[in-house]
């Protein structure tokens, strides 16, 4: 049985805030900065070029794939880490694109997260040969599936509303075409319990600076089903992909195994936080997490709809379609979503109009989830959202 | 005038190790940890989310760019930080591409880094139209201009020999016969000083965990001649690329500086540490920094020819064609250098015989380097390659 009272207080959250956006950057987990710490002053400090060697650095991509893949249902051995998500997509969709080399349409959906859609269209231009970006609504997916489609990439959680896509039904439905699909789970590792390998996923990526707390700038990850792993021509060849990087050979050989994936040299400083961040989830059982999360954002909703006439609930009423965040429609989302802040319960605000929850069980309970209904109740019922420190807008929202 | 005691005095450097090995890793400035705990304890750990507007993550890789641009000879604004130096060669050598759309041949050479060429000829084959990578030795350069050149990438110092291309010279060529130019600055910014804009390069990138000292996989840059900029159709499209990511808008729109070639969310705390080892070059006179590395070179050069008859200089002698390191050819130079090591000269060996040796003037002395000298001759004279413990290959060379 999971402790979620444990877990709590693995992390650093500053005194008297309910932090609700761990959807968006996980907070600090108190074993980070003692990690990175080590990182700094003995490994690259003391040990400087050796560590490469002797502190495992070259390694760590595939060490932290391997407790990665455990937290999405793959196999060790089948998940590399490094570079950024969209990174991540652009080798992905590349790869896939090979799997059916005659046809012309990478299929997406209008829920996808907009760098998925640019990094795909972009790529689509670079590959030429006609090849093109099509996207779908959401529940129009499986209509739009047919023999024309070379690629499916759908993230599996809307980051706007938390609906879940079913991964299994979808990912069966393509393979009835013959179209690989790509999941992006940005908003998934961490907040579920994913089957990638279960579900049958050709491809699959994801961020680690969400739910899985990794930091801001925390690497990304890739997938890939064991089968296509041999046949796989890396879209970015970079030496660090490479059979025997440092034998420096004119020639290039692609790593027999996932690590083909691997591009440059990786971040090193911010593998080794992510590597102690991954430390929060050893003993965690993800059905329990999943269950305790539902719960959580049912008694949120609940709350909130009790307390808040003024929103409306946009995401999905039914928990087995909603997962890790809860979003609500206000038209003056942005700057009540400031008023909140200013009051201590941090969610976060996505164009137009939606004010973002995370409910992430690792650190957030039910007094939190009170207190932040409260709060918010309180910014409505008073108009604070109509005072002008709240209306301007910062960079980035 | 630039105090190199003052400087060196701003690394945390292990007693007793002579460090000549920051062409490959840069050691650990002083000011990097403390800048680290800052951006993890006080920014993550309780600014959270709040910290991409309030702590100046977002607007990092530009802030950060403009320092490196100084180091370069670029003028503000010109360079955006971010990802791996793969990934932003990919970049490069794609825009380039599009300015010749109708060539097909990617001109380098075999003193090329290896990722540099794997990466160049991934990107041909993933364009297709017949594109391909031709590789000349680097004396042969200018002979291989062509009609049919796209795209000339070179790399200005030869991560082997420290040779150095004629920047100028070779930029002036290739533009006689419509070739733009992709510079990589690997082994350049940060050991010389280097004059893009002046050469009228068009496009340059380097990394930062050599000479600039900013942590094992800090973050890459790019430089882009300012008339490329406003017609540059970025390969990877990502999202922080867009002139507004934060619109989240269905299209993309390519920011209108040199941001465009920004990708996915950056790496925040290595951006952090790589700020602060920045500081470092604050009041370094680069030529002052070049001419000293020089004397240095000289002399030990000077050193080792005197001491240990058993190597070959492979550097070039005349310093105006050698940059920031020094190499030398010896049959056994794999345990040689294991060695040395041992006995807390740390330089480092590349494959098949090249023992290399970093002089970096910010924190070597002459002190440091008649040490090394006097200890290779040590280990040469007494044959200390020849000991098991010392023969023995670690993954990484």
């Amino acid at each position: 049985m999971t402790d979620f009272a444990k877990t709590k207080a693995l992390f650093a959250l500053p005194p008297g805030v309910v932090y609700l956006d761990g959807n968006s950057l996980g907070p600090l987990p108190r074993g980070a900065m003692e990690r990175a710490k080590a990182t700094i002053e003995r490994e690259w400090g003391v040990d400087l070029i050796r560590a490469w060697n002797d502190d495992g650095w070259m390694e760590a991509p595939r060490r932290v794939g391997d407790r990665i893949a455990r937290l999405i249902g793959a196999p060790a051995g089948s998940v590399a880490v490094g570079d950024t998500l969209t990174i991540k997509v652009f080798q992905a969709v590349s790869a896939a694109l090979d799997l059916q080399p005659d046809r012309r349409v990478i299929l997406s959906d209008s829920g996808n997260f907009p760098s998925d859609l640019y990094i795909a269209e972009g790529l689509a231009r670079l590959r030429g040969g006609g090849r093109t970006l099509r996207v779908a609504p959401p529940d129009a997916i499986e209509a739009a599936l047919g023999a024309d489609v070379a690629v499916l990439l759908l993230t599996h959680v809307d980051y706007r509303t938390g609906r879940m896509h079913d991964m299994e039904r979808l990912t069966r439905a393509a393979h009835a075409h013959g179209i690989p699909v790509v999941w992006d789970l940005a908003h998934s590792a961490g907040a579920l319990d994913c089957a990638i390998q279960a579900v049958g996923a050709d491809f699959a990526v994801g961020c680690t600076y969400k739910h899985l707390n990794g930091g801001p700038g925390a690497p990304a990850f890739i997938y890939v089903r064991a089968d296509h792993v041999a046949g796989l021509t890396p879209a970015l060849a970079g030496w660090l992909g490479h059979e025997a990087p440092f034998a420096f050979a004119r020639d290039y050989r692609p790593a027999p195994s996932v690590e083909r994936l691997r591009v440059g040299t990786p971040a090193v400083i911010q593998m080794a936080i992510l590597d102690a961040a991954l430390d929060v989830f050893d003993g965690v059982d993800l059905k329990a997490l999943r269950a305790r999360a539902n719960a959580l954002s049912a008694f949120f909703i609940a709350e909130v709809e009790r307390l808040c006439p003024q929103v409306r609930l946009i995401s999905p009423r039914d928990p087995a379609r909603r997962a890790g965040h809860v979003s609500f429609g206000f038209d003056h989302g942005y700057a009540a979503m400031q008023a909140l802040i200013a009051h201590g319960v941090i969610g976060d605000f996505r164009a137009p109009d939606v004010m973002r929850f995370g409910v992430t069980p690792l650190y957030v309970d039910e007094a939190d989830l009170a207190k932040a209904a409260a709060v918010l109740a309180h910014v409505l019922s008073g108009r604070l959202w109509d005072r002008p420190e709240f209306r301007r807008r910062a960079a980035v929202t």
